[in-house]
């Protein structure tokens, strides 16, 4: 029920800086069992953090898996970082889910979007 | 010959905070003629850039991609930024590649990796 064909992907836009993400980037082991309950579980706790702003997240099969986390502030990443379900899923992270995984905490200083304008054969955009 | 299937995946490392990330999302198009050449042109004009730590990319299939370019100073980025071809090739990102992306240009305040230890059944790991 949770795949790409439909729903058009939307990557998280950019903010107003300065605030801050979090990229964590991911090589998995072989045994995910577990995973994917705990990691829907975390999806939805880190929504309840104050200054949460979005997530993106790509993974290249059998590959790297890449998470952004974005948050207003340095208040908000202390708050989910020191959610105790959060701590605890962390560290079965390291013992069962993941062979290595690197984490960057950093403050944006400059971010834009960009959407392409859709142009139909016989119009001009804008 | 770029497949996953052999060559182990390694997140780039932690480095000693303060570098810089610059992380790029990205939907793309239908229409990806030339993508490949370019891209592969890119990472290698990229590697010539004074500063430049590493990069971490992933791709869902059909989905979201994050490339995450890693930067020693806000010097390196400049000139990465300002590279002729490099600008070119946003360019026609934006006309063909792209149909949506987001830069967030940050400066990292901490990292941490990690490695999860070997376990073979009859040895221990140092």
């Amino acid at each position: 029920m949770s795949d790409h064909s439909e729903a058009p992907v939307m990557p998280v836009e950019a903010y107003e800086p300065p605030y801050y993400v979090a990229v964590f980037t991911a090589v998995r082991t072989q045994d995910q069992s577990g995973f994917g309950e705990t990691n829907a579980r975390m999806e939805d706790l880190v929504k309840e953090i104050p200054g949460f702003l979005g997530m993106d997240h790509a993974q290249t099969p059998g590959g790297l898996g890449i998470t952004v986390g974005y948050f207003r502030d340095a208040d908000a990443l202390t708050e989910w970082r020191s959610n105790v379900e959060h701590r605890a899923a962390q560290q079965r992270g390291r013992v069962q889910w993941y062979q290595s995984y690197t984490l960057h905490v950093a403050k944006v200083e400059r971010s834009h979007g960009f959407t392409r304008a859709e142009v139909p054969q016989s119009s001009t955009a804008d």
